[in-house]
């Protein structure tokens, strides 16, 4: 976070004054100057996700590089960024207790693997010291913790224990509130 | 930034092997335990917003505070987030030249009003200080920069002279070389 921080302009107007319109015309221009250009749209209404999207869909359309749609309890973005490195990815959970993430699986994390039988024979080839454990539909030869398909409870009581012990999660609910 | 880093963990397996079925079920169990869990899902080719809604809706619905799909071009985010104030907003703008905020016109930031007679008869009662121009169909009473509804190219300028100079440009550039 110590880029410069980006200008900051608010459009206002009453309802129906031609607030987004402007703003589309204004983006290619921007983009055409060569700047990158982030809108935020503030909605007071609780708006689904497709509603979201067809708000972020206005303003990417038109040459936005990131796009934001906040509502009083969602907060949507769509942001263009090519092959962003994974660890500015997680910088941006904050506030959560874990991160799940689905794949990057040459990535340097402690994996869970999945394994089907009845899709592929063989398990990933990866690396031994950077899987913790293995969920899968029959009995898988490495020394590894070995959970069913469907031990989803047992899955998450492991996952609490070695990840989320009460001390972390605790730390984290006394540094929100400070 | 600083708040604890949540734990990470990544399921990996091939594909059809499972891994968002899992998470699926993994997901009501966290959120019951009192987690908050965000999910990163990355995925190999440049999908659509429409896709990447699919994606994120399949993870939100099952519970996930926060849902984030990585495409090689394209970061797309839904975050349960409620009431978030405007700078925690703001800062998420990294790498951006500008930020077009829609709205907060109650927020103290640099504004131009945009009015159009046709809809409305007065332009919005605001602090004078806080306008730096108005876009409006007609001349407006107050000593403000005026524009046309369709003057894009002299708006551009001014936004472009008064807050996006060469030299403001050129250090982002720089720093985000480093």
């Amino acid at each position: 976070m110590d880029k410069k921080a980006p200008a900051v302009i608010a459009f206002v107007g009453r309802s129906n004054s031609g607030k987004t319109t402007l703003i589309e015309k204004l983006l290619p221009e921007m983009t055409r100057r060569g700047y990158r250009v982030g809108t935020l749209k503030h909605t007071h209404h609780d708006i689904d996700l497709g509603d979201q999207k067809k708000d972020s869909n206005r303003h990417k359309n038109a040459g936005a590089a990131m796009v934001m749609v906040a509502s009083p309890s969602v907060v949507s973005m769509v942001k263009s960024w090519r092959n962003p490195p994974l660890m500015d990815l997680l910088q941006q959970f904050t506030g959560m207790d874990l991160v799940i993430v689905e794949g990057y699986k040459t990535e340097r994390l402690t994996k869970i693997e999945v394994h089907y039988s009845g899709t592929h024979k063989a398990p990933l080839n990866l690396p031994e010291n950077e899987i913790v454990a293995v969920v899968s539909d029959q009995p898988d030869p490495r020394n590894l913790r070995q959970f069913g398909l469907d031990d989803i409870n047992t899955l998450t009581e492991f996952i609490e224990t070695r990840f989320l012990n009460s001390n972390t999660k605790s730390q984290i609910y006394k540094e929100e509130e400070e």
